[in-house]
């Protein structure tokens, strides 16, 4: 709150002049920070050094580290409101959840989804990659993983997440026939079972 | 076999000279073509005129137009020759053979992995997206669909397809941790079951 910008005294009442342009400032450094730095690298307190305001008011602005990286990379949603929704009512049936959820947004966003872009970046340089990686880790990974009840919850999270990336791969990067023209409910029973199985079952097979 | 440059008549008893010179500039057409046409719209006829050779040449030093993209883009292995020799045995326990020699590839080819180039390519350019499509499509799910004995057999290699590219993806791309880490042959059974369920097990779960 040692910032002259901060508006914690007045900007719940009202938008003040400058506002806007240092929430531009913070975002444009904590972009710059993250794809230097990764997720992890990156801290709220360089971030707020390089755009010259106070920590706190960083915090002020976005809540967490988590919610600015949503911001800097223009998400259109915040996985720590998301997952939590989701993982909720538990693991039973959070297989099916989780692609209902999934394969509505992908069908809602088409080519304006964000994930595209970030897995598009991370294909191609070696420091997206682990920004996503880290991303993905603490927003999205852990939280499914503290919900998993069984051997190797972090584990059983990567697996999903590897169908995840692969059904976004395949039917709209890829654009695979079948699997874009296919029913969306049939997909969400299909790959709910494969997410179920690596959420729940057991992994080795003997 | 009109062309000059053609080795019909003494090829087969050694090199002459110009036949790697012929051989790299039919690669480069074919690199060309199927970079702006897609893999089934450049004709083997256009690739030879590109080249300046006739379309007979192009035959005798590749085969077909599939080992001739498999050349161009430099991949170690022909999906010609490994995918029926998966397949040969029959869909039982393909999961598991498919993941096995998929997994021993990976990690054995490493950064190396012409897949890697190909992914890339796809996810940053819409007509590598479209030739990777076609060539994947005829050279590898229409051979495994034609092995499938169960309803909408494309639509089952194509989700086979999504499984793979997530595995390349978060194993290698994205390099989550824990399934980078991973046991070998737990993969090659967490996985193999996915892709079995998806070769032979009922879709809709009703």
């Amino acid at each position: 709150m040692a910032s002259t910008d901060s508006p914690g005294n007045g900007g719940r009442r009202g938008r003040r002049p400058g506002d806007s342009g240092t929430r531009e400032a913070i975002l444009d450094a904590a972009r710059a920070r993250f794809s230097g730095e990764g997720f992890r690298g990156a801290t709220v307190r360089a971030i707020a050094g390089d755009a010259g305001v106070d920590p706190s008011l960083v915090m002020h602005f976005f809540g967490s580290k988590q919610a600015l990286f949503v911001a800097a990379m223009e998400f259109p949603l915040d996985p720590a409101e998301i997952v939590p929704r989701l993982v909720g009512p538990g693991v039973d049936g959070l297989g099916e959840r989780l692609l209902r959820f999934l394969l509505g947004i992908i069908d809602e966003l088409g080519e304006a989804n964000p994930m595209l872009g970030l897995v598009r970046s991370a294909v191609t340089h070696p420091d997206a990659a682990r920004m996503m990686r880290e991303f993905l880790g603490e927003a999205i990974l852990d939280r499914i993983a503290a919900a998993i009840d069984a051997d190797r919850p972090r584990l059983r999270a990567e697996l999903c997440a590897s169908q995840i990336v692969g059904i976004l791969m395949a039917r709209q990067i890829l654009a695979l026939p079948e699997l874009a023209a296919a029913d969306r409910e049939l997909l969400v029973g299909i790959y709910g079972r494969t997410i179920q199985r690596y959420l729940t079952e057991p992994l080795a097979s003997s």
